[in-house]
């Protein structure tokens, strides 16, 4: 059918499941083509078109509330709730986000991005119903990755408790991005395994009747048979026990089945988990055939062989690649290094320090609170933890970075990905809150490399500091394709470098923003304006000495960040000046205003907020001129 | 026998169950005196006398690691280990701490003072030991409260995999601070009525064979029925799913129970966990009598009665109870308020509200991010949520505020308790961090009131507040006693007031400095320097207008702020003035420095950050003097 011309979710209601098969391949094709350009999750969304149909026919949104947890397999139900035609802009500047956007729709009744929140926002809903006395369905979808985090988890255990009629669709895919780990991974593989079982009650009441007392030693009470007897014909104990009637598994590319779940569910009393199988990147060949994740997230492929479209030249190395690679190289020579991820090897590029030091590498799952603490807990015996961790995740571990970390002073090294705009993935990963989050708390080492030469020597420095918990952060995306040296050496902490001399005004910047104002220095040449730039490369602690010094010679002071002001190293920088008595230079800032930062090519949103050669110039000229008057 | 002469557990070794009794009664009379004069968190301390012996004479501190979780349950600890003489400076200003401290003893392998971290900090040594190829225990206490944080169950989950050998204790004594919720609290109390089961493995087998196969439309695999067999004889199964082995309930209390289980874990390879009961207060009536939480920690008391000894004159109304009343009364004209409490009913006064509305209040237990989410979820359907939580604690939620809360722009009201220097609890509990860690969130309104009587009206204006979220910061402690308006109004956002008129210089703070400044106003008054006092009670958004007015008038400007200087509110105004354009001004900041604050009576913590009344004076005296130099 032409899915450019649904409008809402109505008219499934009167289909047939033959017909309904026919929609989802529709939808498979369309989700292969249009993402074959655009890029984007294809693996997850492929994995949920009969779930998400299914879901759209049963219930009634936007009266009842569907909720996706982490929200990157919503393109289906996105183009069944009338959005099909913004496909070409998916991801893109201004065009339709990757994740639920309540903007975009009614049927978007829940903003997700980070994992494990649909929970929570489902009790809320519940609550808010039931005080109400409104009448709906509400039904968070959670992979079973999402379910091994700490707010999932917390959740599971105060819904079960309260009996709140809650609809969970567990989407069991067998990987979250990665494939999963964890306790709870082992469980859900048992289920399904184990076959097709659901607790009907009244023939298990019959059966009880006919089982002879167990007596002797090992005597129970019958409170505890009847327990034993449930666990014997009922799947999920593990949730039952938590106060959830658990279904399944259920064959989540089956319509039969997930109707026939749906309505069951539908008359269940209390909260409910139906436990759907699915598989990612269903109907596609090569993402059905990934094991790893590759098929998560992708640029664009070719549709016929699955290969993806290369750069035409080629790229300097991932930033990822680049930090991993080297602490692996220093790993070689000091046993004492331990990598730990929250369930991104690939993403953190970790897949050959896991194959040389498969004891040394621990991926516990999306966790990042354990995470944080396990490295702490590792740095109170004296090893050298590397937390690799994106900027936006480490959000979720911030008090176990204050509390666990940095309180204790430990040898953490936690490497940051993802720092600084990330682009597609928009709003909800941004990695710009890190510096104002880190730099208020004591004891922490907070730093940025220009380069990738320089990266690789961050981070030879950090595994080698034993004073306290010390971070790099650094971009999404490839280095600039300098050379490396091939011996490592340590930068000493607190130091920054002057990379252009200059007089008449100075740019202090670090990382991504160091090329916008090289160049913006060299346009300020011509116009007879000489400017110095300095790689602040350490966030905290400031090189104090070189501020003393520029603001001894009173030289007009432009601070750049690729991050929110508030709170931000340019803040850092004012401080200083402040605490130093220091009162008469003129310092300017940019950087991230106060707002969140939507999804789109980096370039277009430095643009939009202001970040470019273009402002650099017109502000330093604007210092400069004001200088020129006072002098 | 002489606690005092202790200086390591070793002592212990050659005890007999009589004398280890006789011991505990010693401990016990110890603790009850002391404790009656110093105050403290008597309940935990306890109930864990015998748990505590045991563990130190069963295992070899400090080679073997064992780790308090919250660590408010470890004076049985530091007596043991020789800390005894210490315990009349317990929690106060440079005396013994009340939490675990790797300062004060090497059998502190681990500092807590936050909830949950203990299972984590156990898998980050455990990893170690087995790096190194090294042989000991690692032991991690946590009570069945704490077990219900997401960072305690992400680890459970992690751990359970890994299989790696750890004896967790859970000290079991159904209660958190406040009784516990959830479902795993369910869990445990089914545990503890189901008497004693363990899997004697081969007894298990020789009744495998017996039994019959089970036939018909419920077929079951034999995997299956053994592993129903095994729920039928071993409890615990919530945990053995998660892949440790699970012993008990042993008798917490009962030094050969203790014994006994402590030398099967001993030898029990992978993780094992033993589900010890305690009861909270054992052997002190009043305390062991209690059942809502009063006597977790408290201040000193009368031995013989139990009475609380109370302050001489009539208190001013605590702060938790003037907010918790006020949402209270608001409440009763607005249905759409429901307050949410991650385990701290009493601490937040929430009673009243609960009794009152039942059905609209909502204990959560220890699951900060559960709850910020929660509230989140309520706000997208037009419900007015009242999370009540402390500053350190709100720590553990960050993420959820800045992802869920304010991403979203939804309408949670956060009432910010103890924030500011909490005093006797130290380090991990101060609440210093509240406004560096959410000045940067896009959104959010950030307040605190002067007195108690602006503190109910800005509770009206959160809850009357329709654009966003919006937090109130209050201190730990009462309010100073003002009179309280009849009627509630609102607070216009983003406006200060001036409380003294002055023109020399002007000082900009809130809360609890207030009274600071205008002590110091009047005494430089006297000295003819004539201080502008300004209540700045929005710390987001500052009120520019009037900000702009006093650069304008180029007023020197003092700010001080009961949090750390680094992105704090101090920052804001510098980030403002030079927002603005205005480099001329000379502001000076006073807050507490960039380092973690240890325990202590609060005046005492004060005077050593240099946040007094004494040091205002200097600032001013100096700043005026510069401007009169410069005029």
């Amino acid at each position: 059918m032409d899915l450019l011309s649904i409008k809402d979710p109505s008219f499934l209601k009167g289909m047939s499941n033959k017909d309904l098969e026919a929609l989802s391949q529709d939808i498979r094709q369309f989700l292969i083509e249009k993402l074959s350009v655009t890029g984007g999750h294809i693996g997850p969304n492929l994995g949920v078109v009969e779930l998400t149909i299914a879901l759209h026919k049963c219930f009634d949104s936007p009266k009842d509330k569907i909720i996706w947890d982490v929200g990157h397999q919503s393109y289906v139900h996105k183009i069944l709730t009338g959005r099909a035609s913004e496909f070409d802009t998916l991801r893109q500047y201004k065009g339709l986000c990757g994740f639920p956007k309540r903007i975009e729709s009614e049927h978007d009744v829940w903003e997700t991005g980070h994992s494990s929140t649909s929970l929570s926002a489902a009790m809320g809903m519940a609550i808010a119903r039931d005080l109400k006395k409104e009448n709906n369905y509400v039904i968070p979808v959670i992979g079973d990755g999402a379910l091994t985090g700490g707010m999932a988890l917390e959740a599971l255990n105060h819904i079960g408790h309260e009996k709140k009629d809650m609809i969970v669709i567990l989407n069991d895919n067998e990987m979250s991005i990665a494939p999963n780990v964890g306790a709870l991974h082992n469980i859900l593989g048992q289920l399904r395994t184990a076959g097709k079982y659901q607790w009907v009650k009244d023939e298990l009441e019959v059966l009880l009747k006919k089982v002879p007392a167990v007596g002797g030693k090992l005597a129970a009470t019958a409170e505890r048979i009847k327990d034993s007897l449930k666990y014997l014909f009922v799947s999920g104990m593990f949730f039952e026990e938590l106060g959830f009637t658990y279904l399944g598994p259920i064959d989540g590319h089956n319509f039969e089945a997930l109707f026939e779940n749906f309505s069951y569910a539908k008359k269940t009393e209390g909260p409910i988990l139906l436990h759907v199988i699915t598989k990612k990147g269903k109907g596609f060949r090569p993402a059905e055939a990934d094991t790893k994740g590759t098929w998560h997230g992708t640029g664009p492929y070719k549709m016929d062989t699955g290969d993806f479209v290369k750069p035409t030249k080629k790229q300097p190395p991932a930033w990822s690649s680049l930090v991993s690679e080297t602490v692996r190289r220093v790993a070689r020579d000091d046993e004492r290094i331990v990598a730990i991820t929250p369930a991104m090897p690939v993403g953190s590029k970790l897949e050959g320090f896991a194959s040389e030091f498969p004891e040394r590498m621990y991926d516990v799952g999306i966790a990042e609170q354990h995470a944080a603490t396990v490295a702490a807990g590792l740095a109170t015996q004296n090893m050298k933890p590397f937390l690799a961790i994106y900027s936006t995740f480490l959000q979720r571990a911030y008090d176990q970075v204050v509390h666990d970390i940095c309180r204790q002073n430990l040898n953490v090294f936690i490497g940051i990905d993802r720092a600084g705009l990330v682009g597609a993935d928009g709003e909800t990963h941004q990695g710009v809150f890190d510096i104002a989050f880190l730099r208020h708390v004591p004891n922490i080492v907070l730093m940025m490399p220009k380069d990738e030469n320089e990266g690789q020597h961050m981070v030879y420095t950090a595994l080698n500091y034993d004073n306290g918990p010390i971070a790099m952060r650094f971009p999404r995306g490839n280095g600039l394709g300098v050379p490396l040296d091939q011996e490592l050496k340590t930068i000493p902490i607190g130091t920054w470098e002057v990379i252009k001399e200059g007089y008449d005004a100075a740019i202090l910047t670090f990382g991504t923003t160091i090329p916008m104002a090289l160049d913006a220095a060299m346009r300020l040449e011509k116009k007879g304006i000489s400017v110095r730039v300095i790689n602040a490369r350490f966030i905290k602690p400031l090189d104090g000495k070189m501020l003393t010094a520029l603001f001894n010679d009173n030289i007009p002071l432009l601070t750049i960040e690729e991050a929110v002001l508030q709170g931000g190293f340019g803040s850092a920088v004012l401080e200083y000046a402040q605490s130093q008595g220091f009162y008469h230079t003129y310092i300017d800032r940019m950087g991230i205003p106060d707002e969140f930062i939507e999804h789109g090519d980096v370039s277009c949103l430095l643009e939009e907020i202001g970040l470019t050669v273009d402002e650099v110039v017109k502000r330093i000229s604007i210092m400069a001129g004001k200088k020129q008057q006072r002098a």
